[in-house]
């Protein structure tokens, strides 16, 4: 149930991060759905199949397609009105959206039987992957990429709420802990403009 | 049987501009063969895997991959003859495959279970799949975003096809109504340049 | 036994040639990591989706992502000493890892029940996939496009393969057949600088 919530949460702030890369790159109103539905469901679909959980998620519940339909239309009206976003703004719905969909890919994963490890890396796909083929699809290098501790953060993110998980914690506790760990990581990140040392071919 | 006939008339379509692409790319026979599958069955097969009907439907039934390799020979030699191509020919191939694949795609997966609109967004996914597919490899901006009216055509077709079954029109009759549909709204988009207001962000 | 040798085999040889685009890319440690599980088992996963064979087979059997795992630290640690790599070191480790997957591909495909036809293909997938998923990530063109027969040796590499099976061959043995063509064209083709006619429109 909190889980569900989380869930559409999660979509509606992807879908939003779709909406606003759609406007920058000056779409008509139904590749805005597009991109919009992309970036919102195309990690879960990715790990779905992969899972061998299909017809995938948004097949069983079309709440997630109403979720994205409404946020493209309430993202585009807000968007007209002439004022200037806060300068955190995207990063900061991105990093939400991104621990949200973490949990629910270890959550799910671990349903379906997966091992510990194999959960963390379907909640790595489930929050990265949307973001990737938006971004492949625009032509930018994807953000997973780009961005300094992002696939860090969601992994150790996974690897709590794994952990979390076997040491006897409740479900919807250790789910929340993952979150916390991932929005905390990736929210420093973009606070502090923290990185890992990079890794560099010396020939 | 019709639905049929008209599977295989999409993918060849769809299999020569994949073909024209790697022409333009001056890739070397195997990459057309390659590129021109991609481009005829990868909407189809993210169709099938998402759907849950595997194995997809070109390992079940081998006459696409033939269809592919004919159309891959016909159109290497058809292109070889010093003529001018009549310059409307790619979009408008490109149009009657569109077509076609929306409507296969609401009607497989209609009769995979899935409701109305998830059917529609699965035709939208049997058509433009293939082509963003193609231009993602081929390092273009997809189609579906740089041409007007592409995904709005395919949405509109989607839901004409949806809408007349519901309303108990006979099922290959309610796909050519969809196949018209698509067809005439591309058709006019290619012949008078008609475009949607594009969606851009203020700030 | 020996075909899941091979199989770690490649998996490494692979991982490590993500590991060393990330290298070029400057990536953090963890990006690196993503990179080279998406080369080394991407291909296979799509070819499992595809099949319908779900779980995918990392998720069965997680030795695939330790391999991955050890094959980053291993690799990312040798490049840090100051030596010149040789000149064909790339070219050459990628030619083996796509020989073997090839192999791979073809035999899971066949124990599935695809047809020869669809076998070849599969091959050439779970050869070819994570390699496009890599270069489309670091925003390159796909080395399946640029690099002149790398394509053509996967499919003769698989026709080889199931040829020899239908003419009562060993699997084992005609696995290593279909391993050593692949191989051998790929590594003439990179000695002699070999190409096929390309393809190119005339209009």
């Amino acid at each position: 149930m909190l889980i569900y919530f989380l869930d559409m949460f999660g979509t509606a702030i992807f879908a939003a991060s779709g909406v606003l890369m759609a406007g920058r790159l000056r779409m008509d109103p139904f590749g805005v759905v597009v991109l919009a539905s992309v970036t919102a469901i195309g990690g879960g679909t990715i790990r779905d199949m992969a899972l061998g959980a299909t017809p995938v998620f948004w097949i069983h519940d079309t709440n997630y397609l109403w979720v994205i339909f409404i946020t493209c239309i309430i993202t585009m009206l807000a968007t007209q009105r002439p004022r200037r976003m806060p300068r955190y703004f995207l990063p900061v719905a991105d990093a939400i959206g991104l621990a949200v969909f973490v949990a629910i890919g270890v959550e799910k994963s671990l349903r379906y039987g997966a091992s510990p490890l194999v959960a963390v890396i379907m909640g790595v796909i489930t929050g990265c992957g949307g973001g990737v083929i938006r971004d492949v699809l625009g032509r930018e290098v994807p953000m997973i990429f780009r961005t300094e501790v992002y696939a860090t953060a969601c992994i150790i993110g996974g690897v709590v709420h794994t952990l979390s998980l076997s040491l006897g914690v409740l479900p919807s506790m250790a789910a929340i802990m993952g979150i916390i760990t991932t929005l905390s990581i990736r929210l420093a990140a973009i606070r502090w403009n923290l990185s890992l040392p990079t890794f560099a071919l010396r020939n």
